[in-house]
């Protein structure tokens, strides 16, 4: 069977984890690599003898079967249009878009469309997390009641300079958490209340973001997701869902550095929780590479897809707008508002 | 030294975790038995030698140092006042009272007095939760930031004549996750938003009862604490909690009811949690009494008392306001509604 | 049913540990104390309301169903002869004696009476331990293979007159490891081979015993057991068996004091396994005076018995040979030496 | 800095562990492979640009700086003689010969050469592994007294084809096992006395080999390590070691596959342990191959080195000879009997 060629674009550090996949994937090949930044794509291309070309070229060429976007997020709208536009499958790292409406703009423009856009919540391939979803799949769990996710950054995770154009921490790191609860819901919230505090530093004070917050939602038949968030971890990642059901609870924990411990008069200790994504979800993303290529040779349905990534977005959304009206809203409201407000 | 001679009202379930736990310790001495149920007192008094009398007897003997409430809820409000009006120190299980200005009434009416009140939260004496908020009163955990209470009951852990009477879940499950939080936060509540269903059972439903839900609640400063609830756990009582301040986060685990595990081809599988809260607090309850005898000794401040008995039914209160207004109520305007309604 | 009126001999530490299970069981009544130590007697008579008699009254009551032998080691042997001659049943502490031939013989004289002698090795009535015994049975483990004892003393546990008159490690200590193993195994050993040194203390090296060891052992089918010991483990009691089958595998693993923990960036910190044994085994004590109440009153097969005791003793004495020979031995080499020694 | 070029012998499972780690690492290149088996050496070559060669080719060509060797068994020791004749550091995979005189004759011949030998017992750079030897460095544990060593095989995860050639349980097998007891005790055993059967399948009694042992072991100061083994584990790969001492206890826990759990009425279930080597160790391979590239550039002192291989060997000997005359052995009546027999 053929390897599918693939175009890169963005060999920055997330690039450099789709890379390293799409390498070690006996059935990609990594052909191009696309980045206005000179040292980075250089590097990358050396080391995976890919070709560094610009954006025509790579979506000129017949032969490239799909694009990856992990370039700064303000190309990956146009990225995707283009990119379709071009005949190409795309896997977009997430967001799609800062601005809803743009989300929005792009789903309509690529709607009719049979090929796959596949946002990068890399998170549903997380074995345990897979693990979960698959459980409440089988009944084990009976009726899903409760979803807890919880999610906070590493002490030291991300530059401010990162945080000043992330687009907010709902938009940024909360997108994530809304996706998980919506894929292990099994069923879409319809309200949103948020609660939100800036306690974390007064870097983050200062460019007007918060850092600690709970989101409760709840789907029209009652079920109930809550996420935590904080933007310092001092022990590290710390990322664990849990599914409540009628007849069982599945959860994840922490992955630890190593299974290393030791117990002295003074106490039992243990290795902290990995320090931050790229560790953590190491193995997420190369299973999330697989599927990809699952859409692309077997014409699977791609999940998840830019309405995944649209319908995210729109729960954070609704979570600014809970924090701002200090009330639970709804997430139709929040909709028309948002899209009918440009 | 002298025993201190107790006089225990209610010879139910709860009565009878405390009356081993008077037997046991070196200092007191079970001496009265009131309950108008014939074989619950005659099993109790001939189990461990204490006299079964009527009420009158037992506050008016001035051998008596102090009354346990474990009577029927109607009648805790009255008892604390009879008892602290004869002069006993007053050991009171929860709740108060369910009627808010009830529990008001009773502390207007013993205040002034130097006689203890101590309300029966015993959660703050299990050794896991006592360790997580001396962790926090090290400073280990830099400042607190978010607190996280998971309190399920464990399925068939209360029958629905139970729950009929019980005066609704926030105000009789709840409110020791809401005593968790203020306990664990440091910091007075000022604002709750509540999400609430009823999933668990048409029974509940019939007696207009909820019995999933999660609880969101904010500091003047800003700290957060969310509670989770549900009336059905399937793998018994869960009940965690955790303190995530800006240095560290303390925890604590479910018990299981052993260290056993077995591996096999197909998973490895462990023991579950410890059914309900007479295995799961068992120590608590101990720990507890002892308290309230360093209390009687020495003089010691008695904690948790009857303010912590209002402010905890006060959040309950909240809870209730939040989910009929579907919005984020303050603690204030609760207090002003509920204390004014009458 | 008449409640079942028991002998105590002996109130040290062991003997109130049993003295509270007899007074907690619905079925038992703590009849009489016998012990030469005035406060010691006293103070376990005054909180029971059990009567202080001499032996002689105890054994003379035909009132009195069974004994419980908690006295000193050098008085066991001669108690048990008594007790069954009185026409009691009889609980007796671990060991019968230090001495195998006075066990033996103690084994012979009884021999024939219908009467139960149950010798009091707790640790199978743990749940952690009953439960993996229980699914060595089911088959879950298919064939037993290997069976691991691991049993440590917390640092500070035992003082170094205790160990003076303790028989030596294998005898005092291992003993309950040599019974666990042969009740995890379900087939006899019939070698044995030990290694061992005095690494702890110079006051252990002083009285000639020694303090670290591992002993393997193998059954006519081959399968194997490997105990390892040390008196003195930093972290607390170190109390951990594993049974390894063809197809699972089951273990228990240490009690943790609480199942509290910390996280901070220098790492992950949890409550040390309980201390010692009262702690430690506090269930299966309860458990063990459950399984010797019904022995008397179902007529049940006691377990474990003298013959028990006896064979424990035996695989010691073969780990002393072992030690001796540098070589691994029979354990029936053993007991025709030591038996035929006389 | 110029990166070190490498020659690769044996493009087998393991040989393709070691390709990997040298391609990703940045300071090495695959310049060569060399193995006369066509598919493997040419699926090898076109996924890392390595040129197929023989081992003239290999060897002669001063550009390489190391080889790597992961061939047949039988050609270890002449590559590694042959290797450090042409100039070449040399990395050998466990073990260098199954004849332990011939393994002998090899470290006498590159004796007094400056070249590395470096031998890949490659648990020791297992990040949990390599925290507890810290642990044992920093003196946090005080004086090391017992060292154990859980080591079983997956059930299926050897052919009985790869059995047969295997040289012996002890040889294959529990040499990691030898070079773990001698890593963490801190000094050399000087007794061995091993117990052993064949429990596991009438396809290993047929080859006249072992499966399931204990093996104890003692230092000239009274430090014991104990191995047990089996080559059939249910639950997958079961890898733990646990060093104790005056005041510490370090020890690793199995990998699990995922953090994955789920709870029901019916009990708590986690995932098993990783299936085998390649996933269970995969962390260990990579950082392995960090630390030889430390020894290229920084001439650090190779760790381990053929002399490790010898002594692990040599343990093994001896503990086949401690099966055959039931007794415990010493390590030098082993070494003049093994060396002196031929």
């Amino acid at each position: 069977m053929a390897e599918l060629s693939v175009a890169l674009f963005g060999a920055g550090r997330i690039g450099n984890v789709h890379a390293a996949n799409i390498v070690a994937h006996p059935d990609t090949r990594l052909r191009y690599v696309v980045d206005p930044v000179d040292s980075a794509a250089e590097a990358l291309v050396s080391r995976t003898g890919a070709e560094r070309v610009d954006e025509v070229t790579a979506l000129d060429n017949p032969g490239v079967a799909a694009i990856v976007i992990c370039s700064d997020t303000s190309t990956h709208a146009g990225l995707i249009e283009s990119g379709i536009g071009a005949g190409k499958a795309v896997f977009c790292e997430k967001p799609i878009d800062l601005d809803i409406k743009r989300v929005r703009s792009v789903l309509d423009t690529i709607d009719g469309s049979e090929l796959p856009l596949f946002v990068g919540f890399n998170r549903r391939f997380d074995p345990a997390v897979a693990e979960v979803r698959r459980r409440a799949g089988t009944g084990e769990l009976g009726d899903i009641e409760l979803v807890t996710v919880v999610s906070k950054d590493p002490d030291g995770g991300l530059p401010i300079e990162y945080l000043k154009v992330s687009g907010g921490m709902f938009r940024d790191m909360t997108i994530h958490d809304f996706d998980m609860a919506r894929h292990l819901l099994g069923e879409e919230p319809t309200t949103v209340s948020a609660t939100a505090a800036t306690l974390v530093s007064q870097d983050i004070a200062d460019i007007g973001d918060i850092d600690t917050a709970s989101i409760s939602m709840q789907t029209a038949s009652g079920k109930i997701a809550v996420i935590t968030n904080s933007r310092r971890c001092s022990a590290g990642y710390d990322q664990r869902v849990e599914v409540h059901g009628s007849t069982g609870t599945a959860r994840t924990d922490n992955v630890p550095k190593s299974m290393f411990s030791i117990e002295t008069a003074g106490g039992t200790q243990r290795d902290n929780p990995k320090f931050f994504f790229t560790d953590r979800y190491a193995e997420s993303y190369a299973l999330e590479w697989g599927r990809f290529v699952e859409v692309l040779r077997n014409g699977a349905a791609p999940e998840p897809t830019g309405v995944d990534g649209y319908r995210a977005l729109l729960l954070a959304e609704a979570a600014y707008l809970s924090l701002e009206e200090r009330r639970t809203v709804t997430v139709n409201e929040t909709e028309n508002r948002v899209l009918g407000a440009g």
